[in-house]
């Protein structure tokens, strides 16, 4: 069964050097063709081969789908009250998190897969293709089990996150929690997850306590990614990429040495197999906008030649958003990214965040992950902001939206 | 026949006192009557009178329909390449206006009312239920009433915009442009205008061809309006309470006797027919976003005691979104609202900037606009920013979305 999709205004591929736009990739008059749920063809139009079925694009710009490399999804509850109460004036400090410890906890397995369902379908039909998913909110054997055991029935990019938070049982005897985590907790965790990730922030976990997490858990063969210098300056970036980390999340707080050693594992091959792994810094700036935070500096990183990701940290605490199309815009308008770079960022940049090279692009072999906007251009994903723009989304060559 | 809306989990009436959340006039465990258009009924779900048909709201809250104010809809062309040139440092002057306006004058009417519907359309299943859509690409005779003629085909709540900008064709001969203004062009908008707004601005039209454009405007029987103290200080906030402006919009820089006018319009009757009428401060967060400009700063004006409104100031060149909800989140994250202040805003608000009492409010005798969200609460519209939480929209009791 083949899908031909013509009539494209714009193509972006985010194969460079194949087009206009640099990284972008973009080509005109091109069509695609999709068999098996790959890519199996890209052409110029008048050259497409014949097809089963045919989607007229009506000259709306096609793009890869998104992939979104950073979002809590298994929890149970909504934290409405306690974002009203920040936006009149209090701060916010991640204690919040608890909240939501006691209410997934609270909740049947069925609660938590309905949410799971619910937030991974509006992401979806929003262009998110890919999600990551991270446990977190369980924070004890069972739970966190649990939490990776149903994350993983929608995903494969599953983030063990047992180090999220001390819970409230563990508050006095940290030690003993770190333990919890890198023994029992990880073993139940590990065969859901495909990463392991660590909170590194003061009122979190420090260096020392982040190290011997991230290490067992990638002695155990799991992937590294950490939450760090969210809140403010810390350990967490330069762990990372001493860990070979495939991303560093939020980098808000970053000091010259930070971008330094990310730059450092700058390099050309788009995975793992090859060179030095690229450490690449996810920017959340859906985060800073809920929590009306200093966005981090996108600018400063791509300039240094770092690779920058977006993505949404879709969770009720500090970023209830599901929406890549708006973090892209945020990222034009607060963080100096340009409409491409913050495109990119949204695609390829989060594919080179999970270390893979069959998403986040449109070539022969890629899976045929795209969407297509009621737009000409990429650049409206920036310029009409707020709307609902994405009109078609394939996943794995599946169409997700009525036609 | 009637409709009965039911399982509402939080019913927003704007009624103030009529139940919880102050101005909001929040109700629980109500429902609602449609008949013939209008609002018929709310009460206790369990007093509920029977019904011809039933919409379940599955315990989503419902809010009025949003009332939008400002929208430049009647254009013709995108101005993607000049948002992308301005993301990269170019600022916002306003002159590329003219670049709209030689695109629509090239238009056809059949592009033109194209162009109108799709974003009407667009605008509506995003819960604007009432859209002001203004004149002000045309800026000939024939132009500007076309222009208005088709927007009529759309609204009622049709804007005579002339006086959007001095056309190149008029660039060293102004006086001459207000000329045709006030006469000929006036004349030929007047059928099709229930409104008259001026650009006041540097660069644009000062306070007395302002004041000339809006006395004789206002003379021949429309309402007045204000571009005003957008790009920077300026006479037209002031000017705006002189003249007993329904609004005056953008209010982005505002000395304090720009505050005290406008406080001092204050009433507490809704309508014009009793007391002095209010002047209304309507922002425009989406102009602000686009051009990377500073906010308006709404908290000042609420506690002065000033009416706010939100819109969305749709158009091609400075704020290309129709997005009510996406203004919503910006005012609570950027301009000092609360959720409820801003939700408050973008109906109530907007009904009062337009001099109505039959949009932005639920209660018997209202036309029945009102929207239902995907969330339980409010809230969630500046909770969770970017993600379509409009689930459907009925519009004079006519449902817009797909069940």
């Amino acid at each position: 069964m083949t899908l031909l999709i013509d009539n494209i205004g714009e193509l972006v591929t985010n194969v460079a050097g194949s087009g206009e736009g640099g990284p972008l990739g973009i080509r005109r008059k091109a069509a695609l063709l999709v068999e098996e749920g790959r890519v199996a063809w890209i052409g110029p139009a008048r050259y497409a081969p014949a097809a089963d079925h045919r989607l007229d694009a009506g000259g709306a710009a096609v793009l890869p789908g998104f992939v979104d490399t950073h979002a809590h999804l298994v929890f149970a509850g909504d934290r409405a009250a306690e974002f009203a109460a920040r936006m009149s004036g209090q701060p916010y400090t991640g204690g919040g998190i608890r909240t939501t410890v006691a209410a997934t906890r609270a909740a049947s397995d069925a609660e938590l897969r309905g949410g799971v369902a619910r937030l991974r379908r509006e992401a979806l039909l929003q262009g998110s293709t890919t999600i990551e998913i991270k446990s977190g909110y369980g924070l004890s054997v069972a739970e966190e089990a649990r939490s990776l055991r149903i994350a993983r029935e929608f995903t494969d990019e599953t983030t063990f996150l047992g180090a999220h938070m001390v819970p409230a049982e563990y508050a006095d005897r940290p030690d003993d929690y770190v333990g919890l985590v890198c023994g029992p907790m990880l073993a139940a965790a590990l065969p859901y997850a495909r990463w392991i990730d660590v909170f590194c922030e003061r009122g979190a976990f420090d260096a020392d306590h982040a190290r011997a997490i991230l290490t067992v858990g990638q002695a155990a063969g799991l992937g590294v990614r950490v939450h760090a210098n969210q809140l403010g300056p810390g350990p967490g970036v330069q762990l990372g990429v001493e860990l070979g980390a495939a991303s560093v999340d939020h980098c808000t707080h970053l000091s010259d040495a930070d971008v330094d050693a990310l730059a450092s594992t700058r390099s050309d091959c788009l995975c793992a197999d090859g060179g030095h792994p690229t450490t690449v810094a996810t920017l959340l700036p859906g985060a800073e906008f809920s929590t009306r935070s200093p966005y981090p500096d996108a600018r400063r990183l791509l300039d240094a030649g770092v690779t920058v990701a977006l993505a949404t940290d879709c969770n009720p605490g500090s970023s209830y958003t599901s929406s890549l199309p708006f973090c892209i815009a945020l990222a034009v308008r607060e963080m100096g990214m340009t409409p491409a770079e913050a495109v990119w960022a949204a695609t390829a940049g989060g594919a080179r965040a999970l270390r893979r090279d069959d998403i986040g692009v449109l070539r022969p072999g890629a899976r045929a992950d795209l969407l297509l906007l009621d737009a000409p251009s990429h650049l409206h994903l920036a310029y009409r902001p707020g709307v609902p723009l994405i009109t078609q989304v394939l996943h794995s060559g599946v169409p997700q939206c009525q036609p």
